[in-house]
């Protein structure tokens, strides 16, 4: 079986190990104050062409979204988000239970916009309702679409004109920013956003995510948050190792490329073999519409998740790509879909 | 500058780096769901001779802490902890993050005893009052101390008696079970406590702590609340590979045994040069009460904390030892020490 | 300017500050341990025809809400409500600041029922989301409409069947109860929903609501929640005398009466003018759809909220009787609107 | 039996119902917006002889705390309090169930000073501890003693210096400042504290609080946090008549001199008797101490508490006095307590 259910399947990209063991024995301080995470602070900040940046590196994505979104919010303000945003649905809770309510927007891409937000604003007049507050997105969205620069400016300028701050959760950041149909540059969030996160996990890390705190205003005692919520490790070393080796050259970006290519290559095939997808997926995830029979004998040999029934015979699949997909495995992936569709005629 | 600053300075033991070096392209579930994590968990119960527990791999001590209290505590609930408990000073606030109350006992030697416990029960009476319902320690305690058998086993009956569920903390764990003046097995916790954890980080993991769910009434949903709190890693093969390679023959009390047997030499000798100890410690951590200038000169070659003055001219230092402290270093810390001290004349 | 805006303009009904006044400089228990609390108690039990209640005084309807909500949940557990719910959107997200997730259901009518609770029941199955456990409902909802018996029942056999807890708000409970579409009794409620309110702030107290808790797991400990969250009045005695003289003989359920009586006359006559409504409302709020032209000349002598726009000439507006509403002003108000509505053609 | 075991016993003073009463038909604006509290804001604004201050009319003590408490601290920040302080023991963990620890002084006469203080902000140096950032007081304290000006003052000017805000609970101001020792006056707190509340429930009042916010930093929105706490009553009007009816005039003041002239009498009476106390209290509170048997002999007619256990045949009880308290009622116990401690042989 191998599996297209996820991006986290594997372990690290071998340099990324290699990285740990040639360290391992060397004394380190302790809780992310070691040389390593400075180093790896400092590459992302160059990479940023900015200085003027707080970053701190974390250990997952729900850890890093509720220690953001708690930290920034005072009590009564609430955080707005897509209805398919994973915080909303994915997370346990986890914002509502450091206390603050998320208003979700319906949206058909994944992506807000100003005109999704704005009945928001207009609906929440007094003090018998929560203040929003904070807008989060994430790049890629939870169903793969990326946004263009100019929407990103567009809901920058918005969220900027209406008190509004703006957090991106990139847990898939390197997949959105190496997509084909990608105009924005990692630079360019600086300038966009108030936080963000470059995801490590879903990237070629066994586990982390480095937090970059843009607005001044939010960055007094972070690592006050990130201790009170368990985020911060002992062996902070873990993290900025990681770090390091993903940005000490183009790593992290070709890792991404990889995962995008892969999913290039079955997006297209699958297209070719005559079938739609459920959602324009310009990143590492892809959500095409097959029948219910070929999905049935895919699963024989591939792992992937069914993701929504769409009639009585089709159904939408997930398929995610990684660093680490293999490309025999695709083409194996592609083969079965086609000598399989062949047998079941054309597709939906 | 040789560190002894503390237990977590390196990254893990190589046979832990191995086995994730070796699995590392291998397809796994994530988070906690993978192969790996679950032998590591069967091979805790068989360390336990228990089948009937639960047992989860989470990041980090905070993370486990503030994830067993608040899911064990209803609202009105508190836990009671020593003066020198680590969730009352060092966490943050973490407990109280989650809406409970720590309430605190005096005591002279980090150990909790039925004698402190009952006072704070005979004071909390009424709804004015938090209702007092978990007892927290930790073995070895803060300040390096152990529980004996006996000692455990009359808090746990008192506890029951007056329906506390008593939680221990085990960052250190291995060190207090290899203590030479340890009378506990780890498979006697599983009677004496309602849920315990097994420190990972400061024993030669890279992080990772493994949480013992002993009592039925708290098993429920709890992942639910790992989740919620931003510990379920996506990667649960990095803590299950960690904990397999520990507990698949002795590793785990190997790499304690090694820290207290340097910690035992150093406490030899420096009682042999003439000193004495804040406290009877039996684990890793020693706290030698030093001439001021003594201190100084270690300063030059070593990195330790200076825990507490004692008088104008001495000071108490915590000295930690690990599973990677070189027994070369060791001596050369006392070779300075009495080197040194010969300068000083006699010890305090 | 006579208000229709809501059922809480006035003080209270004579009778109660009649009975504050009497019994004013006797010396009682306080936090509602006094004698006229207790016996408040008892005549809402002998209403409810059971004993095996705990019935709690609190002051407000948001405090009871999340009182109850809070204390009822585990930190992972979420509750259910209708879209129009109150603790959804106008309590400031009293419920989340607790930590706890509300899920919403869109419905028509204000109402819950099985099939809005069964796909989120459906869509909720692992660790990574809440785990809905409490359905919020309101009798009358929020837009007036109430639940029939033969409803409310199959609603709590759908609860029971899937282990949910059902949670009656009852701010305006009177007024469900003595509405001419109503077949349910109070002592119904005791076999019907695990804990609900008698709401005395709308229905002619000062301030207050009866929470009846009818489930015995959800009993234990109550007075600590309330305390907890700063609902434990130092005076009791001020909820006890309320509900002692609302409860002694009919007065509740009078007070009721006549705010729907009103509320029916002005039904009729709206109708009769040719005017239709935005939802049927059985209770005492209605939400007719009149001309803007003829809302803005109302709106020169009554004070009533504009509740939705309807089309560009349309608007609903929300009517809201009251024990104290006075029929001279139902009268006036209803020949303001025909006199008014002649001048503008027939209604829409 | 004659009470003094609290100053809430009775209800309101005459003058507040009848006020009640008066107004009772009127209908009014909701949720603390109607003329007459408006009015009272004003009247209190008139007696700080300032008016840029927010002003906030709330049901109770402890839903007060926490409101101010958990709007005022950032997630990580905590408070200080003396280890008698209300909130530490006897508000069941409210403002830890918001997220904030409380870190307790130890002092001998209820009063917090800077060399109180000092020691934790030394203590707390890093983002592994909380961050102190509010000084909680309350004037009188818990054990009846009064703040001078000058320790006011000190106590401010530390604050300050040390960006620490100061915060008063005056749930007894009223005593407070109309003790003979008493130096301060309501206005002096404006330049003095951040905020503090003037009680209303323990000097005549059915219920409420006053809450003064002096600085401009922590006003905004505050009407969102008492909402969300559930603090926000429907009829508002009950709390702003009744401290319309409180500051018209010097009612207010009027009840508490009453009050303390009583608790004066009884404590002159009590010491020409020969007994010594435990506190020195210029309050309406008095400690004390007497033989048991003399104590036993005065429970068969009096209600108070029994507070300390002082040695085998003493303990010291505690007696409140209030605006209610009979000038009869005190005679009767004092010549009760001479006509005993006459078969008693000498006090203490």
């Amino acid at each position: 079986m191998y599996s297209f259910k996820d991006d986290y399947s594997e372990g690290a990209h071998p340099r990324i190990l290699n990285a740990l063991v040639e360290s391992n024995l060397e004394p380190l301080d302790g809780y992310g104050e070691d040389k390593y995470t400075l180093q790896a602070i400092e590459l992302i900040k160059q990479r940023m062409k900015r200085n003027d940046l707080d970053i701190h590196l974390l250990s997952g994505g729900t850890q890093t979204n509720l220690t953001v979104i708690s930290s920034f919010l005072r009590p009564h303000e609430a955080a707005i988000a897509a209805n398919t945003g994973h915080i909303l649905g994915h997370e346990t809770g986890a914002i509502e239970a450091t206390g603050h309510k998320i208003l979700s927007c319906e949206v058909s891409d994944g992506k807000l916009a100003p005109e999704h937000i704005k009945p928001v604003l207009e609906a929440h007049t007094d003090e018998h309702m929560v203040k929003p507050k904070l807008v989060y997105i994430s790049n890629p969205t939870e169903i793969g679409s990326i946004y263009t620069k100019p929407e990103l400016q567009q809901l920058s300028r918005f969220c900027r004109e209406n008190n509004l701050l703006l957090y991106l959760d990139g847990a898939r950041l390197g997949s959105a920013l190496c997509s084909e149909e990608n105009d924005l540059q990692l630079s360019d969030l600086g300038g966009l956003v108030d936080a963000f996160y470059i995801g490590g996990t879903k990237n070629g890390a066994l586990l982390g995510e480095a937090l970059v705190i843009c607005t001044d205003s939010l960055k007094a005692d972070f690592r006050y948050y990130i201790k009170q919520k368990g985020g911060l490790l002992a062996k902070g070393r873990v993290l900025g190792l990681q770090f390091l080796e993903l940005f000490k050259d183009d790593l992290y970006f070709d890792l991404a490329r990889h995962a995008n290519a892969m999913a290039g290559l079955l997006r297209n095939e699958i297209s070719r073999a005559g079938y739609s997808f459920l959602t324009h997926s310009a990143s590492n995830q892809i959500f095409p519409i097959l029948p219910n029979r070929l999905i049935a004998r895919l699963q024989e040999k591939y792992l992937f998740y069914v993701w929504a029934k769409i009639d009585a015979d089709h159904s939408a699949i997930r398929i995610v790509t990684s660093w680490a997909t293999k490309e025999e495995a695709v083409s194996a992936f592609i083969n079965d879909l086609r000598g399989t569709s062949r047998d079941e005629g054309t597709g939906s």
